[in-house]
């Protein structure tokens, strides 16, 4: 039943039919019915044309109103379907009817409610679908985020243009990346919400961001899969070319039953997941913070494979706390040489702070001459593959604020040409609210800064470990 | 050599020097000098009396000078001690002759530095102090930090009087829960901060503590200890009467490096402190933020030793989230029963929402009385030991702003009656800028609310895990 359909084909959309927009919303369930999508879409400045279906009405909001999918004078690149439940098989033989490359159905109810009634509902449209090869995203979706030709999914989110691709099976999580990437100066490609998986399933999104130029770094937020293998394939001839970061959804009993009542998704166990990660090579994140955290290393460092760090930092206690986090989180901080311990002795004073690593060198940190030297001596030292500068919010105002703009200008500066990765790891998470527009004002620069330290760790051990795998596969 | 001396005469001190206050402070070395810490202690309002020492001097900032220690006219409780390492011997052999009850050295440049002259200089003061008996808190210390007599170690922490006292190898640590502490809630008996522990260390200030009336909660930064045996069998008897909570520093191979280079401890190895913690229950954490938050559930939460938690939370990749999350930081989500889905089914519709546990119910947390609805029907269920909300900010503006409202007075009320515990574990940590307003408003209201509800899971569990101990401990 059925062949294999690609996605690809009138993607992006450029005309576009939103079927079942009503003249006004007074719904108590939570979820976007076809208005609210209209007006999201031309309150972003869709730049296509729109069509909306009702056969009870000539006109809402100002524009013409059609009774249904055929009556449309254009060939659709993408139907929208925003109807009851009940009402979609009908609506999915008019796109049938009328040809359309693209079904998305935004309607929830289906297999994700665990009643009998709305399985078997489900099961009925993708008969159609696989009978009429619809390429269906849904059912229980959101839909895409494509700042290129300004449209939108949801409300609020910046349409922000940039080389990554997110394929996600929740439409939250797609959000949450769309507010926070561009924090950490991360802009979007194609952004695709696909919940139930009718026909297309992320493989297919996967394998097409894989040969769309406009992405070099595919994120994937995934609950289930029907066709393992084919992620598996997938995901591992892609991964080759372009990082593919993967969050794997529901790997616990109560988060795998809660994916079953989110997208009816069996989210499968972890050892199969492990078998995953470690013949594809994707990089395996927990949350939308830690993909966009390894993303942004991805976007901004040179490729290293080596994961030796030298720390600068500031405070004993806060060094010895430094050393463990950096172990914890799969960091190699070696014991410097006796050679660049003396190198740093001719300018660091040993009261009150220390040349073990972490380096611990408040009167260095604070002096943007003599940090620039502290880098440049641990640059040259064979056994470190990346310098990581633990600071907290004080190093950014009063009388600090100008060695650290001067600072910044010299990082930013050395940016493409620099032979070690420098990373900032504000310090702590407890500071969050102080260090974050610092963050912010880094990353503008286009220096890779962290939250913090263990975050820090975090997306440069993924970074060097996704350039391991491939230096490993380029010897086999 | 030296007999065992116990910490607590003459503590809090009323009568303190001061030795190495010189007229301005021109220094470059990091660290605080004895003018700095005269100033201090005199910006603060402390309540006893304060005598500068300097043979060079008759007067600074408007006070009287003494040249030495037993020209100073009272029996001293506290000998602070600031002058360059080479110094100390003489100035401990001057407060042997006084009788100072306890000298507190500030004083840096010693074993920690890892060089032999500051070693033998650290062994030559350890000889002075055994052979007269001083109790000396340091070297390479901050000292004491007592709201109640209002005496401080840091600029710019406030002075909060409540029953944690806090033990702290560190004095940057200290700095941190001194900040951090109150926005959680949380008010200190007395923080002391002991750096190098020369003859006083770590269970002589954790028995003090043990039995002194305004400390309730006893935490603990430890980077080594001398006397192991002894740590572990003070520690085991005073966590059965007060939860002793422990962050032991230093426990990778760079971290322990670094501990080295900052107290000169000898960290130990992981084994070793799994099996203390083993057997005194000591509430193990891993930082400051850790330590804060476990507080805050052992000070405001009924005891409890179960872990079965309901989830409430809003959206269904979030709820996939939720699920890994609370598993994976220990928390259990059994499935609901039959007849609490079903009485949660009375007003709760499906589509868009789910009733698995995490419970995705955006249109529960919107309204207050079907919130307080949703916890009664879950508090009644003998499955569940404690309720979590997780909602991020956007449940506490605009129109959802009234329902917050209702229910931060509803659940503050019960808050003493209230049979099993209702925690808000505000989302995500991407949000914590926007939710921190809230956490703070929520923590005035006496409600425990956490930043994220990973940290939520993390503190419960610990929180749970020591009631569980003193449960066993009692069945034995």
């Amino acid at each position: 039943l059925g062949k294999k359909l690609s996605f690809g084909e009138g993607f992006p959309p450029r005309s576009v039919a939103i079927v079942g927009v009503s003249r006004n919303d007074d719904s108590d369930v939570p979820g976007y019915t076809g208005l609210k999508l209209l007006q999201i879409l031309r309150g972003a400045g869709f730049q296509g044309r729109l069509y909306p279906v009702n056969p009870n009405a000539s006109s809402i909001d100002g524009i013409k109103v059609y009774p249904d999918l055929t009556s449309i004078p254009e060939r659709l690149d993408l139907a929208i379907v925003a109807v009851p439940p009940a009402a979609v098989p009908r609506v999915l033989e008019d796109c049938a009817a009328a040809r359309v490359r693209n079904v998305q159905i935004c309607t929830s109810g289906f297999g994700e409610t665990g009643q009998d009634a709305a399985i078997r509902l489900e099961a009925q449209i993708r008969e159609i679908a696989l009978r009429e090869g619809l390429r269906v995203i849904g059912p229980n979706c959101m839909g895409f985020h494509i700042p290129s030709v300004r449209m939108q999914m949801h409300t609020y989110t910046p349409l922000v243009e940039g080389p990554v691709g997110f394929v996600s099976q929740s439409g939250g999580h797609a959000r949450i990346y769309l507010l926070r990437g561009p924090e950490l100066g991360i802009g979007f490609s194609k952004v695709i919400s696909y919940g139930n998986a009718l026909t297309l399933d992320a493989p297919d999104f996967i394998e097409y961001l894989g040969e769309d130029s406009e992405t070099r770094i595919i994120c994937v937020y995934l609950e289930g899969v029907r066709d393992g293998t084919r992620l598996l394939e997938v995901v591992k001839r892609t991964n080759r070319l372009k990082p593919v970061v993967v969050w794997k959804g529901g790997l616990t009993t109560a988060g795998g039953r809660a994916a079953v009542s989110h997208t009816g998704s069996l989210a499968g166990d972890r050892t199969i997941w492990d078998a995953f990660f470690r013949q594809t090579g994707a990089i395996e994140v927990g949350s939308i913070e830690e993909m966009a955290e390894v993303t942004m290393a991805l976007l901004r460092l040179k490729p290293s494979s080596g994961k030796r760090a030298a720390v600068l930092a500031a405070g004993g206690g806060s060094s010895v706390a430094t050393g463990d986090i950096c172990v914890q989180e799969g960091i190699d901080l070696p014991a410097l040489s006796e050679t660049t311990k003396a190198r740093l002795l001719e300018f660091v004073s040993l009261v009150n702070q220390g040349v073990a690593n972490p380096i611990d060198v408040p009167s260095v940190l604070t002096k943007a001459p003599r940090l620039k030297r502290a880098c440049e001596v641990l640059a040259a030292d064979p056994m470190i593959d990346m310098i990581i500068l633990h600071m907290g919010a004080e190093f950014f105002v009063g009388p600090m604020a100008g060695s650290m703009a001067e600072l910044q200008k010299d990082i930013a500066a050395q940016d493409s040409g620099r032979a070690k990765p420098v990373v900032i790891a504000l310090s702590d998470e407890g500071q969050v609210r102080e260090t974050e527009p610092y963050a912010r004002q880094l990353r503008e620069m286009h220096i890779v800064a962290y939250n913090s330290l263990q975050r820090a760790c975090r997306a440069l051990n993924r970074f060097a470990g996704y350039h391991r795998f491939l230096a490993e596969q380029s010897r086999e």
